[in-house]
């Protein structure tokens, strides 16, 4: 461990901080906050809200609704712009909502809302609210670094992302960026704020150094990530996270087994749980019996989809034994599935689409 | 790493926050946020104030002046009770403040002000404040797991702590617990809060589960301190300390070297920098010729002093390394220091007040 006020951490903090834009694909500075991914929606909201102003949230999971919570916490009046759970909100009713309230001066969206595993049009939503005076605020917690969210290109104009998922860390670290439009509304906001005020924070960072204490543990961490992302280039890394998606959803398909989104990530893969089967139990199964750790449904879709991450560090063999291991601890409770043969798909799949 | 929403996660989260109330000397609940000590010192005046209370901030070094500057943020109205850097504050201009402004709501005040290396009375400001319908809230970050900072017997109702001091984890954790006084403050007050909110946290660990994500990384680690902080006894580790503080205090005189602090703490010791020497100079060139890394002084101390920090894992090899380089150090600035004589002291001192 190295102490964070001392020359080698000056010059570790100069690298990461001259590379995160590129992952964040930005001209713009991106900051980071010791925080969870939570951490960050909060700054978003408390750099750019003043108590009073009028938010489009769009509330399509989890996420979406703890966004929105939040947003009223801080004295923001909140529309909740709701989704069924498992569709993408389609960008039309933003642009309708902006039309029948030109007042509203933020919309707040997931890339992808983790808890149904589903990816909105960010990059369409971007376009209709540039033409109008809010800013468009993404959680990009399980998107940034999972597949293309280009912050300039796609107009976002606050971007926030956690280490915990597509960067591959361990929790802690959570990073934002703000673009030129909502730096000018940043400057009046008047949330208080001051562990996650980023006017203060680009004060420290332009004298090279972070506001606070920092992680040094998870931002040598970052940097080593950033450099695997830079050395094969972002295309290729979006490429080999798809591939794993692709090959996720063609095997669960091929099992039979119900993608649940209907705007499936690349993320993230949730599938509904076979009528008759109890998905608590289940994952429980696969994780004591197989050592696979995959997630379950949060509130309405507990017990009713698994969640199968696949971005961070994930070899073609750890995809091969997920599909095993899944089907394995499905025969347990009841289904014939055939490993050999899911095994010999999983392996042929993968050579044919090689990278 | 393990995933935060496993069992054997579970295991874990429940064995720490089973071990914390023995690190802070409380029957209370002791939580966790993922942030650095500046976070918690946010949590606590968020959780507790309601805008436009009065709140009473003992300054004594810059982290005295930043809680202040926080409280203003969150609206409180802060009568500053400003103390020289380097001196304690006496307890008994705090009894008078509050009986001059009986609806003060909150006392701040840190038990060690880190930037001049000073404690604090807090033992009898606890007397006082707990006579009064305010509540002692104490910045514990470099106290904690330290020296003797019993809640529940000094009467402290918000006390907080970090990782990267004498918890001797990297930075990203940060540790607070309130007296039952505290809580019912805290279940009324009206400052915004979401990220920080205590009363969400409580529900989450009330069912076995953290609020949000967890920095599982640093919760591994907090749960081998704690273990090995329970298998010395408090009493001992305190002891072994105490022994590294007046090692360091006794090494330093002889060194006619002269203590800046006239109340000098445990956890961390400041010296003046000797007449003529360039202390921004000395820091760097004991980090870069010595390997050895010590702080400078902050703010109006910036260049005047050099901090040495003794919490932590340290060895009494590492005591006399510090001694010895320190002497080294200055002897290239032209001191004429006899190292041998320094080591054999220093081992001598050891030897004689072995634990």
């Amino acid at each position: 461990m190295i102490h964070h006020r001392t020359p080698a951490f000056d010059a570790l903090l100069k690298k990461v901080l001259t590379a995160l834009p590129y992952l964040f694909q930005t001209k713009q500075q991106v900051f980071m906050h010791t925080s969870t991914g939570s951490g960050a929606m909060e700054s978003a909201l408390v750099n750019i809200l003043s108590p009073g102003d009028r938010v489009l949230a769009v509330v399509s999971g989890k996420f979406g609704e703890r966004w929105a919570d939040m947003a009223e916490v801080f004295g923001a009046r909140v529309e909740r712009l709701t989704v069924p759970w498992g569709e993408a909100v389609e960008p039309q009713k933003i642009k309708a909502a902006l039309e029948a309230h030109p007042e509203t001066r933020a919309v707040l969206c997931q890339a992808c809302e983790t808890s149904t595993a589903t990816a909105h049009d960010i990059r369409s939503i971007g376009e209709i609210v540039a033409a109008s005076e809010a800013l468009l605020v993404v959680d990009g917690i399980t998107a940034v670094g999972a597949y293309p969210l280009a912050m300039d290109d796609f107009k976002i104009d606050v971007l926030i992302a956690g280490s915990q998922k597509a960067v591959m860390l361990p929790t802690g670290l959570s990073l934002i960026s703000l673009s030129e439009k909502a730096w000018k509304v940043a400057e009046k906001a008047t949330c208080p704020r001051f562990y996650f005020d980023l006017r203060r924070e680009k004060k420290a960072n332009a004298k090279g150094e972070t506001l606070f204490s920092s992680p040094v543990s998870l931002i040598k961490a970052l940097d080593y990530v950033l450099g695997r992302i830079q050395e094969a280039g972002l295309d290729r890394h979006f490429q080999q996270l798809r591939r794993r998606a692709e090959f996720t959803r063609t095997l669960l398909t091929e099992m039979q087994l119900e993608i649940y989104s209907q705007s499936p990530a690349n993320s993230v893969t949730a599938i509904k749980i076979p009528a008759g089967i109890d998905g608590i139990k289940l994952r429980t199964h696969l994780e004591e019996k197989y050592q696979l750790t995959v997630m379950g449904g949060q509130e309405q879709l507990k017990g009713k989809i698994l969640r199968y991450g696949h971005m961070g560090y994930i070899s073609d063999d750890n995809l091969i034994e997920s599909m095993t291991r899944l089907a394995q601890a499905l025969n347990d409770f009841g289904a014939k599935y055939d490993i050999t043969q899911i095994r010999q798909k999983a392996e042929s799949w993968l050579k044919a689409h090689s990278l």
